[in-house]
């Protein structure tokens, strides 16, 4: 199977070179050439355009930022969809809104084409090492077609239902994910504010009810006071806008989503976008005009 | 060491055994005095008030409601201050408000005796298997002395500071874990208004950043629409209570868990305390118009 | 000064014949010729496109529902921006986003055209009387030039600030309005479930620090339960959604308007859009449980 | 009538003096009894406890600061109870939780006084100049006996319903009025992050659908940042205590009142409980990292 790669970034370039490592032959296209140095040194082809890239494979999985992104590339003059056969898949595995992914399938289905949303969890570790976990909306055939190449990338790959429901997903993750965060934050603060030391609360919590990935992990962070490194949070801002822009549209009410994502609105204002999203005890302390400790940066 | 015990519901009946299975020598004063005779059955003596309970013993543990019950227990005419001997310690392990723990620790304190605060998490089930987790604020001196008492009862017993820590770091503890189940409540929610399978979504967020004890088990709850079980609603109801008025006490702004409490406070107002907590979910569909499904009772 | 206008609305329609009605040369287009019928018969000339309505006025009226709308009005093949010779003015008076507001502006700066974003309030009523708000963003000295065509259709006509400032104003006015709605409705809820008559509450209130224009004429609609008339919620909605999305790209948290919000996603769940926004009452009693009250439709 | 009155404070002197203006009898007693000297200076006769005072009397008037403080007044050793005769009224003027005057009301029954609630809107003018709006719950007989004291201090004069009623519609006024001012602070926040002048946004909305008294006088000085003068913050955040207990008392959810609450807890976290409650822009700012204004002391 031939694969077509776009999106060389921090988590597409080790996606990338996964499946080479997997012996899966690859193109790539990039916006500026030289991104692509590496891949071509490790065995990938380059291509002039989406749409040369797309005649020549079975498969296409890109990797880039927001919806507008993945729309230019399918469907801009030289797009995906101007090269792409009949019969062909496009993977796309980039946080999308589920609504674009929908759109984007009807328009790749009239030119015979199938349109997966693939979003990943798991990070650039998980990137790195293949073991991301994928949650895929759209056809089930494509899928297991398909399912060899995604196997080179991820560990479990789970259908969740139809065209867009990998997104749906998605934000839900994102969702859960930082509401855990901020539940920790809140936690941690009232600690300190009442005289008790929240690294002793963290540690009495753990392996109880309250116990989640975001209290061990990146309460860990808070209680250390490390704001460095980890997923940007200017990233799980732009996911928030997704998942509320979703909930809008569905008459679906977030009550408590909707106040996280004030929270991360207050975190941007703060200029911390690039910094972890474990600042969210930051912007809480502040907040409340508390301002003692510095974050490593 | 000689120990009293005061509170025999559902959570303190099993404890008490474990403590008597454990071999220790145990006295109880309960008031409606049939309610002590499975206990007396198992070799329990049975006293007449908490002072006389209290005259006689090394230790005593106390699990009953709220903040109130435990002042009244301790402070009350024929109350155990009355009783116990100076060197003595009263573990109370009841939920109770930071500043009422605070405020009896230093009233015992004026007699010569011990109060520790000593919240648990881990449920009946926790209290059956001797598995429960304890967090204890008070004096580290006292607390080793009545160790081999609390061993008999939990698995994990963690001192988090002085007097109060505990029962901050149960708020904390409560206030993750509810907030945890409104964040799957509105995740599922979210999923099946966009038509997306509430099952497959949970699944496919298990084991990645978005995974805590709250999505695997309430939340599968959440998906079998069985609310039934489990800790009672009302008594997060209770505990958020206690938080928020720690909270406002100390202005320590809490914005998630602010928004959490009033969905519980829906939930009263729907009469379902008595329900488990996942019902949560139902608060959130009946909020939006949505009451296709019916919970079990 | 020769009017073009677009819009035949239950707002555009008496905003238009207000204008004959003060003496302009007003001409029509309409998506559908015969919405435009009674404007001919009361004087207005009919266009076939809006390119051969811009061709020939000074300055354009425009009142349709959203930014897309004005986008393709302005943009669109044989769109305004094909028709309007420098010099003239286009006065958009619905309310969109203030990013397209400016976006469009900057688009009508390279043809030698400017674009005022000048939305309104007053509703239906202030649309008949004349008496509209105007809140105006772009070029002073054409909004002077226009001022007599605005002065048939409103009261007061201000300007804000640059291009977007008038959206955002309206954003602003949308937000403390439906706002102020919400607290009403909070307030007589909690009166009800307090025992309390909520008319009486509300008589208390009049007069006072408390009082809004929404506590007198729509908190008077919740005590009388009459959610029909007036703005229509699902309006509102739509005007949240613009609100939210520009405090997103600024990074500006708003932690009450993010609530309301909620509550207007609960509201249009429920299927409420074409009702009066003062049902945010019963959104919040069903939210409890509470279902006595039928609207009246 | 004879009259007695307690609470020397800044509302409670001026309105004791308007009572003496009207010409009714009236004796004092104060903690210190200097505190009462200028009343005395004005024709009050000084009792040495409340007891004393409520011996020789025909009604008692209160003014003072929270529940506990009531409570001790009626209820102490030496306390109003212990003094006031048969027939007697007592209406308590302060902000204190419904609950508690409905337990007073009950109390004071028992020895056949009545005790009215009667809390006041109108702020220090309003006492001045005996402009109190008076919010009354309890006996509608009693009230008319009492009416012509209460007309000395008040100009509107509402029996809202049954004892607590009055407490109840003054949570309600606090809360629609402290959530202006809040939605207010959004507005003018939003509007500055935009880039558009404030002073003119609320230029635009005055005399609109978002009118409110919070916006002509609060947003005013917060246009001006001067957070100076007015009702102290510290005491809206006290009678959001008061309401945020009632409302989980009867399971009433209050989402957006809850998250003013939480701002209100950031206030008084950043020590700004003695300063005027349109400080919430500063909040507001702050958490978003923007702290450029400072405020007038």
């Amino acid at each position: 199977m031939k694969v077509g790669f776009v999106g060389l970034g921090a988590m597409g370039r080790p996606m990338a070179e996964n499946l080479l490592r997997a012996g899966f032959p690859v193109a790539v296209w990039a916006r500026r050439a030289q991104s692509a140095a590496p891949l071509e040194a490790a065995g990938a082809v380059l291509r002039p355009t989406p749409a040369a890239l797309a005649a020549d494979v079975d498969v296409v999985i890109s990797m880039v930022t927001g919806s507008g992104d993945v729309e230019a590339l399918v469907l801009g003059g030289e797009g995906l969809l101007a090269g792409l056969r009949p019969g062909a898949v496009h993977v796309d595995m980039s946080t999308i809104a589920p609504t674009t992914a929908r759109a984007l399938a009807a328009r790749c289905s009239e030119k015979g084409v199938v349109f997966l949303d693939a979003p990943v969890s798991g990070g650039v570790a998980g990137a790195v090492n293949g073991t991301l976990a994928i949650m895929v909306g759209g056809d089930e055939g494509a899928l297991e077609k398909v399912k060899p190449v995604l196997e080179a990338m991820g560990k479990t790959i789970l259908r969740v239902g139809p065209s867009g429901a990998g997104q749906v997903a998605k934000a839900c993750n994102q969702m859960i994910f930082v509401t855990a965060e901020q539940a920790c934050a809140e936690a941690l603060r009232l600690a300190a504010a009442s005289g008790v030391d929240p690294a002793r609360v963290r540690e009495a919590l753990l392996g109880g009810s309250a116990w989640s990935r975001a209290l061990e992990g990146w309460g860990e962070k808070m209680v250390r006071r490390d704001f460095s490194g980890g997923v940007e949070a200017r990233l799980h801002h732009k996911d928030f806008g997704i998942l509320m822009d979703e909930a809008m549209r569905l008459g679906a009410p977030l009550p408590i989503a909707a106040q996280v994502w004030q929270q991360l609105d207050a975190l941007m204002s703060n200029e911390w976008g690039r910094k972890d999203t474990s600042i969210l005890l930051r912007v809480l302390e502040r907040s409340g005009g508390v301002d003692s400790g510095e974050e490593r940066m």
